[in-house]
């Protein structure tokens, strides 16, 4: 039976998947700074072992037979996806996939370098040659998906998401912050000035950090028999479901950025944990893609870990750990604070979306061919004087040269994170509406009820629907910026 | 060329191998207690790619085909060993593997269950099955390497070794050593009668212990840049040579088990450490085998961690980091403790020796045919009442159930713990013969001579020649126990 042939597949898959994580999340934490080469090497070579693997010519044969066979359910919608994937996998011929790889490769590196020391003129030229080869691929993929180029781009990240359904809500989204960012901004100028923000500044000895960290990830229900906190450079989710790895890093005088960082690396690994681990070995048992992902990131450390509500239980646990005892007055000014900057990963939750906005209006226009990337620094800084008031003129690193993801050829990525934020917010709203108390367990460290409602319609749910069919039957309505701008306002609003 | 092809092979392999090897470390270091069973999955998923990888049908062809190349002697020496392994993996059949292993892994797990018990009898019909399947892959192996069936077993372990050379050391050895651990035991109950031990138990934190350790690895020659040190239940050396994972596990009441485990382990990552870099995806790249390994962890606890000349220096480091000022009076009773004991792993090295040889002539006559596994618990209690003086006829789980070896149907193993001890001593006599002042340089914490000396003679070899002619050209004699049996007089003797 072809199935079992595709099932038995995805097993040897799951096996290259699991090393690669692991090794991928040990080079980052545990491995001596020696390692790196033959770690590289050993990984490059497993990667090569499951493309190969995962594209051997019989396997489209085997999907074809195996849609002949009689399947349960499902089977079927395991099948859907082995196609989905494997339509991903191989819609672009290898030579392509190498030239481009050294393309990218040579962009990420010279991008490390010229970032540094502010040289656009240096980086431009790699850049373009990124932005060919994605046109191309673009072009590509469109043709092996029956889609428009930057929809096919898009798809790799969020099956199902389309421009059509997306592009206008993310401008109404821009409409409403482009106007809401200074309003929020004087509402928050205006409470400064009668009460000056109380630096949370002290000594946190690294370990107590830790002990914090781990209390608040058991407490919103991060199993620790299935994962563990450890250190790296820069935080991430990683490791597999049975084994989730997330990661921060400490500052010894100041706790409250390490800690929403472990609430955000948490978010991502509940979604991991709570995969259905029958299908583990298939597609369909992978999560969703990277907006709902992001959503369940953003579900912890935005909806959770910044509502006022949280922070009446979480004040009590912080001064457990680490002897300072604040008020919420002292600490909400803080996870509240809204500030107008340059840096996408720096930005609060009320001006990220605009960060992304920016990124996701020129992305289109460069795989289309509207726009070429010597009128980049232009275009980038018209729309960030229009959207936050700021210029990046003289300074492309903090302007179009500040993300790897354009070096990485990785266009079609970025409304992902936006998307997480406003499907976060309307899952909320959803649960709230079956839920009113949902908001007030929070104050008594209760989180077992959005955590079975996510479990049961996010989770449990692996990759069985499309993004927008997996938010409309979870929220009971389409992706809208209703939502998200109701929080916003609730939050920051006069 | 085929040879080339075989070199692309071997790049293949090493990839598996790094992963395996770092997902091991892994699971007894940092995974998750949940992860077990994905982990076990997903590494025998990997040992199953990597065995149909080096055992693919056209991979005699190459060999042949690459023997009629012109090859340079490193070429052909590559060869040797590409053609060794692949026998050694070719030999049995596929279903009689899979036959053994089912009946190997019931052993193992019963094994497990009934020692705690005692009870042989429930053992014995599985360990019969062991034995039997033993003896047939022995006759096979001695089929395909054209050896006696006992040396084909060896040959797994240590390439070259043959018992026609090894049993006449080990049956002199014998003869020494029954004599004289009564006379070390008698010098040692006259100078504790003199002079009673000092405990050295204290309040040793972990973090503390830790560092001590990781002070005398790196002053001993490990590179902490390509290695690391952490706690697991069961201390071992493991991982990929660009980046050696040794462990240990502490008792916060004595320090000195953990720091001899460290130094143990230190002495098999220094191997693991200077092979070949050059040669890393070959087999000629590998540790030579479990005789030379084992002389390299012993050469680095025993002929370094237990001389006077290294607690010279080491005392004054391990002062700095307990806070314990011991002299060498003190430690040194400790340090060269002898006990007549039931258990291999416990015992010091003037006994260990014994219960290898016990073992070693046992596994002879159940390989031959000459004992059989009924007979096992009076053969073994024979024995030991004539080496060591002890009796274990009542407690099996203390004799012919105390090892995994023979459960898991490792036969021909168990030598090289004492011929590593030898080869160790043999090695240090030629050290000291070369460089008078080795011993000296230890009060100093200077171990490069030493240090040097077996990176050239043993670990830049990798696997370039079989055993015996590895200590030959590194010693300048044939394996002999003149060396080690005056190493003991010396430290033991009166």
């Amino acid at each position: 039976m072809s199935f079992e042939k595709l099932d038995q597949l995805g097993r040897r898959i799951e096996a290259l998947d699991h090393a690669l994580a692991i090794l991928g999340a040990d080079e980052a934490t545990h491995m001596a700074v020696g390692g790196g080469e033959a770690r590289a090497e050993a990984m490059a070579s497993l990667a090569g072992m499951r493309h190969r693997m995962a594209t051997a010519p019989e396997i489209g044969d085997w999907i074809v037979a195996a849609e002949a066979e009689a399947l349960n359910e499902e089977q079927a919608a395991a099948l859907r996806e082995f196609r989905r994937d494997h339509v991903n996998l191989t819609c672009l011929p290898p030579e392509f996939v190498e030239r481009q790889t050294r393309t990218r490769m040579r962009c990420e590196q010279l991008w490390r370098e010229l970032r540094t020391r502010n040289d656009w003129a240096g980086f431009q030229p790699a850049l373009e040659g990124v932005v060919t080869m994605v046109r191309e691929e673009a072009a590509m993929r469109a043709g092996a998906l029956g889609l428009d180029p930057y929809d096919a781009l898009m798809e790799q990240y969020d099956p199902g998401n389309r421009l059509a359904d997306v592009s206008p809500v993310l401008e109404e989204l821009k409409g409403f912050l482009v106007d809401f960012v200074p309003q929020a901004l004087a509402v928050q100028e205006e409470r400064l000035a009668k009460t000056p923000l109380k630096p949370l500044s002290g000594s946190y000895p690294v370990e107590k950090q830790r002990d914090l960290g781990l209390a608040m990830m058991a407490a919103v229900g991060f199993d620790i028999t299935h994962g563990s906190l450890s250190v790296s450079h820069h935080p991430f989710c990683g490791g597999v479901p049975t084994d989730v790895r997330i990661t921060t890093r400490y500052r010894s005088t100041e706790f409250l950025s390490s800690l929403m960082g472990v609430l955000h690396e948490t978010g991502h690994a509940l979604y991991e944990q709570g995969l259905p681990r029958a299908w583990s070995h298939w597609p369909l048992g992978k999560a969703r893609g990277m907006a709902i992902h992001e959503s369940q990131s953003l579900f912890v450390e935005k909806q959770i870990g910044r509502n006022p509500a949280f922070w009446t239980w979480a004040l009590p646990v912080v001064e457990r750990h680490l002897g300072e005892s604040w008020t919420l007055d002292d600490i909400l000014p803080h996870v509240h604070r809204v500030e107008r900057g340059l840096i996408r990963v720096d930005a609060d939750e009320v001006t990220y979306p605009l960060h992304v906005i920016l990124r996701f209006e020129l992305e289109q226009d460069m795989v289309a061919g509207r726009l070429e990337v010597a009128d980049l620094p232009e275009a980038w800084d018209a729309k960030m004087q229009a959207y936050l008031g700021l210029s990046t003129i003289d300074t492309p690193a903090d302007g179009p040269m500040q993300d790897v993801h354009w070096p990485a050829a990785a266009f079609g990525y970025f409304p992902s994170y936006t998307l997480g934020a406003m499907i976060a917010a309307q899952q909320w709203a959803a649960i709230e509406r079956e839920h009113p108390g949902a908001s007030e367990d929070f104050t008594r460290g209760h989180f077992d009820h959005v955590n079975d409602w996510r479990r049961a319609h996010v989770w449990s749910q692996g990759s069985r629907w499309s993004t927008p069919e997996l938010i409309e039957r979870a929220t009971g309505e389409p992706l809208n910026a209703d939502h998200f701008r109701r929080h916003l306002q609730a939050r920051y609003g006069a």
